[in-house]
């Protein structure tokens, strides 16, 4: 009994370690994946709310918002582990060393990303268009602030 | 006047082609991005409920299943257009010529996979891990039915 519940426990160990102690290149692939299909669904505001509302379409943009903020509160931000700091995931990463220097000043980055975020689910719900323009806008000043400062260019 | 209007409507014009006439590669890379982050977050659900359930962590749990739903939400299906058939995103697509000749089939298999995404994050929400471990699995099975009949092998 005393080796089954140890074989038991070294398992969980194991399958624990597997999802905790991943790849730095899984982890990159991760968050590379996590930001750029983010990027689809900024697009899909983008199009429909601020270069085409005439193409209006409540429902779109809110599965865009609710996808952008589900994202921003899925932990991402935990994919950027120091062993994340160079290397390749489906492409090279492009954060910046100063990203690894600055803990304190990326946390409050990621939380105001995080906010905004949140913010854009709820207006995109509420389905005001001047509402959900004004937000789209101060969302994609957090995410510009964040890569004009952690980003090398492209 | 009126050239003015006809500019602002050429203009509109052009936007909405730019994000609704994308070219097959991105349409692709966005998919492989959007199925890939999602499968972080599964890996965070299988990790926290059923590999180690000692690890429980509600909110996490939740922040998965709601990013899982968001991606089925997201309308990721409208990005397998039959241009798309073959070519290169971020890797080569494993889409099966046979996804593309039997829509109906594809379209119950989306609303599977979008029921049981939405109900993971109803009970996620709810917080009772047997019924979570339980609504992983169908969902998971919805995952394999596609994978099994519309991928090809690695």
């Amino acid at each position: 009994m005393k080796t089954k519940i140890l074989l038991a426990l070294c398992i969980a160990a194991v399958s624990a370690t597997a999802f905790a102690e991943m790849k730095p290149e899984d982890k990159i692939t991760y968050r590379q994946s996590g930001f750029t299909f983010m990027r689809w669904n900024m697009g899909m505001i983008k199009d429909r709310v601020i270069d085409n509302p005439q193409n209006y379409d409540k429902e779109k943009v809110v599965a865009a918002a609710n996808l952008i903020a589900a994202t921003a509160n899925s932990g991402i931000e935990t994919l950027f582990s120091p062993d994340t700091e160079k290397g390749k995931g489906w492409k090279d990463t492009r954060v910046k060393s100063e990203f690894f220097k600055q803990p304190d000043e990326v946390k409050k980055r990621v939380t105001d990303f995080n906010r905004e975020a949140n913010e854009l689910a709820k207006v995109a719900s509420d389905g005001d268009i001047a509402s959900i323009k004004s937000q789209f806008d101060k969302l994609q000043k957090t995410c510009k602030a964040c890569h004009d400062d952690f980003r090398t260019k492209d």
